[in-house]
């Protein structure tokens, strides 16, 4: 999923979402309640209407926000309060009022409330979090269903997902799962995750966790990451990420290609005639060079973050339907093997 | 004509460009000879190119942001020296060396070399001034007849057009024209207006410099202007018009739309689900309201710098095809005045 924070996914408009296949784009509770507020939106007919995408939508509980970016957090087990970054502006955000957001943005899947414990911790701290976390799961549930069943307008909640948390402890993220799972969602994500620990790390906590969340229902890993990343998590039983990766790389100059990342600032690329990767057939690859790219990155064009974002997504999503190609076709070890051989290339050049 | 400063119409793709029926850019010769460098766009083929326009580009010489934007410049018959306003390092522009650069870009219209007097300034520094430019005009059309006959290449270039300076004083613009048209190009160009004069005094040079210009070649009045000034000055006899005033107060939250310019940062606007402007058929305008807009200005979305100048040269270029079509039906009088009557509706209500 493609990130929306604000309302936009970064330098593009939705068309250049549609044309890059994204069917489904995130959007960030916590930027959207700051500004321009959830009640605006709902007033506008909600978040899908007001940013002009008719796809598929997924909205984060605004949780991880607040405990990054917010300031003077106090954290009870009522819920947050904290300070907006953007004007010092107080707000309270509990599990219920985070369900309420979501519903005024009319979101497609919401997410649980939870809490992000910062890591590292040891395993009591990060146990009575999962607990707490696991609470606040059953009032945002409550609170869900509620709204589900009041709903007389044309779009009412329609999915939720649980967070399974836990930090890297697998007895931790065992019983988070069973603490979730019991509560019951239309499908579960692992919270806590790519926040510093090493990617062996990350990658055995899925492998332990997927296995105790419902197979027939959707487990989506939070935040994550390169494309190494998304394969191999979908190996070990992921099927969505979302991360800004691929926009805010885009953004800096780096570019994914089949042959591995592209730093287009570097000298190299300032007279390199060929396209970012000639395996694309993103519009940036086909009519644009990476000379070109390189001179509107140093230019600080915002044609360049245009540009390179269009590609970068093409890229993510692109490898997206690769799997799921590769899975369909019952050739998915191929293909991850494959994967891992030519987009470690560069480097070995 | 769109400007593409530094080989970009700021905040868009070539794409959007074509979707807003742009059928000529402009590309600033200064900016591309400090960066990436006019032997560099050479190299990879010239600039449309390098940057993905097929349709047809005109230059600048560089002179007016030599005036404008570099340091320390000395200007004597020969040419200029300046040092770049990017890094210092210094060079030397003449008039046979804008001819090169022009050439290097492979320019479909380049513009002689012409001095852009600081003004207001005394009649006789703006004789001296415009003595110089005739000469200089003389060098660059010599320099560039060589070029168009050696060229073996496939892109010789196309026109060079001359310009046309003399303050406001009406009898040296006379003289000035009739210096520059002695030389003979394939256009014509008023320099050195909208430079902090009144409108009036402006329209008044227009009108009475254009009928000392050949009737059928383009009149091109640089730099210029509001809605208002385009249709006021293709009323005094000019075909020709670049500005980044589209582009640039898109970028800063001010729309133009048939009933007046619009800052969409202003609080009236952040709950106004109407588009922009109901009778633009643009992107922006089928697809976003006011709302949102005003929501992304806010939060420095460059997505809403997108949407804005996407609408902002919509409407520009639209009206131009208005004034065209006005003419061809013979009601160009009768669309002057209506066009005022409407453009001034909203300072009104």
């Amino acid at each position: 999923m493609p990130v929306g924070t604000a309302g936009a996914v970064k330098s593009l408009t939705p068309r250049h979402l549609e044309e890059v296949g994204a069917s489904i784009i995130l959007g960030n509770t916590y930027h959207l309640m700051l500004r321009p507020g959830d009640e605006l939106i709902a007033r506008r007919g909600g978040l899908h209407k007001f940013i002009g995408w008719n796809k598929p939508m997924l909205t984060d509980s605004g949780g991880y926000q607040v405990f990054s970016l917010a300031e003077r957090r106090k954290i009870d087990e009522n819920g947050v309060k904290f300070r907006s970054h953007l004007d010092g502006t107080e707000y309270v955000l509990t599990p219920e009022r985070a369900v309420e957001i979501q519903a005024n943005l009319g979101s497609d899947i919401s997410m649980v409330l939870d809490e992000c414990p910062a890591l590292p911790s040891t395993p009591d701290i990060i146990e009575r979090s999962l607990e707490m976390t696991a609470r606040w799961a059953a009032r945002c549930r409550e609170r869900f269903s509620t709204i589900r069943n009041e709903a007389n307008g044309p779009d009412p909640l329609k999915m939720q997902f649980g967070i399974v948390q836990g930090g890297t402890f697998p007895e931790l993220r065992a019983k988070s799962a069973e603490l979730t799972v019991a509560i019951g969602f239309e499908g579960y994500a692992l919270g806590g995750l790519s926040v510093g620990e090493p990617n062996q790390v990350m990658y055995e906590v899925v492998e332990t966790t997927t296995p105790l969340l419902p197979a027939n229902q959707p487990r989506y890993l939070m935040g994550v990451g390169t494309p190494i990343d998304l394969i191999e998590c979908v190996a070990r039983g992921i099927d969505m990420f979302d991360c800004v990766m691929p926009t805010r790389n885009a953004r800096n100059g780096q570019l994914f290609t089949s042959e591995g990342p592209v730093n287009i600032k570097n000298a190299p690329y300032a007279e390199d005639d060929g396209p970012v990767d000639p395996a694309c057939g993103c519009y940036t690859c086909r009519n644009f060079s990476r000379a070109y790219l390189s001179h509107l990155y140093r230019a600080g064009e915002m044609t360049g973050a245009t540009l390179n974002t269009l590609h970068n997504l093409s890229f993510y999503l692109d490898t997206m339907r690769r799997i799921r190609e590769a899975i369909a076709f019952g050739r998915f070890e191929d293909f991850r093997q494959e994967f891992h051989r030519t987009f470690t290339r560069r480097a070995l050049i």
